[in-house]
């Protein structure tokens, strides 16, 4: 049997953008959207533009994709022409393939919310989808408040998708706004709509999880016969979020009836990227991964309880409803050292590291890595530290350099100009070859801002290191993440640092402590001391 | 038409505890059950005694509580009668009303994981149940991996629900242990299970979160006719964790069909309180809650866009699906560039700040606003430092001190142990009452560890603030978050405190700088004068 086509349609970039706290930058928005296309989404929809100077710069720098780039506004207002409408010719200006239009479709927002005849709301939306069509654009409408809508004037929320259907709409898409509905009723009244005549294969679904049931209602939508899919990654978005694609994705893949019947545009190699990808997004906004995330969070598959734990060990299929390595996660058992060391010689090998089992130094560096866990460190990003001390412990890292002391200074005072400014001052000792050599920094960068203290450390520390100077003239520091691990002011500061040299090589180093300039220090010393061993080799001598 | 009674059976306290990083102590475990007794759940299900020396401690100490306290164990082992089996007398002498023993369905998992016989393995489960009820405790009887068991050989798995009902047991519990099965597969399995014997008001429903359709899973089972919900508090539980009772406490108490065809333990006055118990828990966890959580969490009703934002302001049921308000949570309009002056004068208004419309001052703060939001500020969380922003435009905010300069060290050597350790040292200039006041802190805690450079900073800070001394000695930071809203060492700091008073009461204060010890100095400054505006008023007096 041949399978159906099922479309998956992103908003992370628009609709997930409405999270709380949640604000992209132009180049965020790039990342994600390649990120996205990679992962093999059918549709990315990048924002409204116009509505929103980021938004709009995005549709100016948007990636090529092979998804449908789908730029994201609302029907014209009443009393204008399709052509007259400012915001309108704002989104098609965005030159998008496909642009997607939300209406409303609810008696009461038309009367109450836009204040206009349920006569006027139809005829908005038709002659909108029609511009959009007119224009060689794939036009979708999403169904504002559908469901609500048509609990209480069914005719009327019917009258609206026709409106879009008969104008040459390729998409429908019912939104449940408020994300109230049930999913046994969107189940039943997307059967209805399709009874009335919109087709499914015309009909797509947006849901919200202010119910916790968003994953569950968009795949109700599927069995009544709906064919795509709106959600984001992580189920970012407004309030509760929207459908979460980074579950709903695997349970179409992998979950019957959906794995036999349907297609989507993703494959099961990029499958494998999934657990990356969410992980991505939430380092971009710098936020802690869910750990309990279906499929992708790192609790995903951590087998506490004694009793699973040893069943797993007989066969994994006891306790785990899917292989986590077909979404790219992984399973953790607490430390039996058995499952403990082949993993770790699996992680070392990847990092080109060869330990022949039953190698004494593969305790050693569990043991080391358990204790630094448990003080904050993290070693699921960050390779390079990873390395450093597996090669510590293996006696493979040659002393490079060592730092002596440090000292920064933080100060805010008034200028001469009776003006507030701050300014930061780093002095390093390191002993190189033997040699003592003090370096000291400032963290006024050339327009004259203070860029901060660890800015000033950064550029002491790597002013001077010798006969290895030239390594790290070519590397540069590209993003610094911190994040408190424990509430108060004395919590525990983890930093991670990426690195990049002029290979194109990318790196990350972790460092921990109370201290916040004390743990970017230790992330930093890292990130020079991976670079030389990967320049110098294990011997640290200068060619 | 009679409600029917739909039973409720908690397992935070036994379940819950699987989740990675959670473990509770005794005294835990009795907060917890006697907010869910408050809450009106109808099972508490304590742990396991005898497994655990926590569990056979809290059962020790368990708290009179109007719902049934139960333990939990697993059924006898082959080869040995009910009286014999030390495990299963240890969860017996815990004396709790309710016993809920934990056997196997599938056949696959008898054979494999037990290494029994099909036949023994009912044999134990029959003579189980059959000791729990001649003792005179409720039995329970937790099928497990039941759905995965129904599959594999239905007629193996109904053998084993029909042992434990024919011994007496009041509920068997369909568990769905590796949280793969989908909620329509859930329905049609409960369906057969009823239609095969097992009545409807002796099943209950345990469902885990793996595909993020936990709780339509557990609505899906109750529409085909099972009566008892096992699930916890903000869903924790092993893996992904378990049902997430306060997403379907709500859901059954306000959503049709539910709401008008069952009963439940639950009031609409203790519905109010959810929030406040779902907070309790993460309180107790040391977890910031999730914002993002149904009904109860933070931005559950945050209305960010604009469009909706404004909609709200003339009807909140546009773009809400409950009120707020009987769940005990609130509504909040985030200040987002798209806000107009009405929603500022709401959020003035919440903050006890009137302003008649039209004032020029409106347009001031939207433009102080939006400007700052640019240079990285967020006035989402950080409504106190929203709340200065916006009396300090209106000429209504003294100046109670002012901060000439300060200046801080960080600095790491070694010790006279040749241990390298850190310090940082911080000086603080203030005028107040027109009378120059300098302070000096360290780092070092009273365990003589280094807690870094914004803690000797705070301590400076606070030292000495002349007549308003008083109102800082009972202040303290509970929360410090810190977000690189750009890439790079060069990169904007934002800092995020939150802090709180003798009198309970929590604000959330925000800085930002490149200067990362200079944006925390920020917000620690507005924590202290938004303190002093509440205890001292708008002239800055003291009584």
């Amino acid at each position: 049997m041949d399978k159906e086509r099922l479309y998956l349609y992103d908003t992370t970039l628009r609709d997930g953008q409405q999270t709380q706290g949640v604000s992209f930058s132009t180049h965020e928005k790039v990342q994600i959207a390649q990120a996205l296309d990679v992962l093999g989404v059918d549709y990315i929809e990048g924002g409204w533009p116009g509505a929103n100077p980021t938004d709009s710069a995005f549709f100016d720098a948007a990636p090529q994709t092979r998804a449908t780039m789908t730029a994201f506004g609302m029907t014209k207002r009443a009393g204008r022409s399709a052509d007259n409408d400012d915001v309108l010719a704002a989104v098609m200006n965005a030159g998008t393939r496909a642009v997607c239009l939300v209406g409303k479709t609810h008696d009461f927002h038309v009367e109450t919310a836009l204040g206009i005849t349920l006569a006027e709301n139809t005829d908005n939306i038709a002659r909108s989808v029609a511009h959009m069509v007119a224009q060689g654009r794939e036009a979708l409408f999403d169904a504002e408040h559908f469901f609500d809508g048509w609990k209480a004037n069914r005719d009327y929320a019917l009258e609206c998708l026709h409106a879009a259907y008969d104008a040459g709409a390729r998409w429908i898409v019912l939104c449940d706004t408020n994300g109230g509905t049930l999913p046994d009723e969107i189940e039943r009244i997307t059967a209805e709509v399709i009874a009335a005549g919109i087709p499914g294969d015309r009909l797509g679904i947006h849901c919200h999880n202010d119910t916790e049931t968003a994953v569950a209602g968009s795949l109700a939508a599927v069995r009544a016969g709906a064919r795509q899919i709106q959600g984001t990654l992580n189920g970012l978005g407004e309030r509760c979020g929207n459908a979460n694609l980074t579950a709903l994705i695997p349970t179409l893949l992998l979950k019957e009836p959906y794995a036999s019947r349907f297609e989507t545009g993703i494959t099961q190699d990029a499958l494998q990227g999934l657990t990356q990808a969410s992980r991505l997004l939430d380092e971009i906004l710098n936020r802690v991964p869910t750990k309990q995330a279906s499929y992708v969070g790192a609790s995903a598959f951590a087998h506490k309880a004694g009793l699973h734990a040893s069943a797993i060990l007989k066969d994994p299929s006891t306790y785990e409803h899917i292989d986590p390595g077909l979404v790219g996660n992984t399973r953790i058992i607490p430390m039996s050292n058995q499952a403990g060391q082949s993993n770790l010689r699996r992680r070392l090998a990847e990092a080109g590291i060869e330990v022949v089992p039953g190698d004494a130094a593969l305790a050693r560096i569990l043991d080391e890595i358990k204790q630094r866990e448990d003080r904050g460190y993290t070693y699921d990003s960050a390779q390079a530290s990873f390395e450093l001390l597996a090669r510590r412990e293996l006696g493979q890292l040659p002393a490079f350099f060592e730092v002596k002391r440090y000292k920064v200074t933080v100060e805010r005072r008034k200028n001469k100009y009776d003006k507030m400014v701050s300014l930061s001052e780093a002095v390093v000792v390191v002993k190189v070859d033997g040699e003592k050599k003090l370096s000291v920094s400032e963290s006024m960068d050339d327009c004259g801002n203070d860029r901060g203290p660890v800015n000033a450390l950064a550029k002491a520390l790597a002013k001077d290191l010798g006969p290895y100077q030239a390594a790290i003239d070519d590397m540069r520091l590209v993003d610094f993440k911190v994040r408190i691990t424990q509430g108060g002011t004395e919590a525990v500061t983890r930093v991670i640092i990426d690195s990049e040299d002029g290979q194109g090589r990318r790196w990350s180093t972790v460092g921990v402590s109370a201290n916040i300039v004390d743990a970017s220090f230790e992330a930093l010393l890292d990130a020079i001391t991976w670079k030389l061993s990967r320049d110098y080799g294990m011997t640290g001598a200068v060619a």
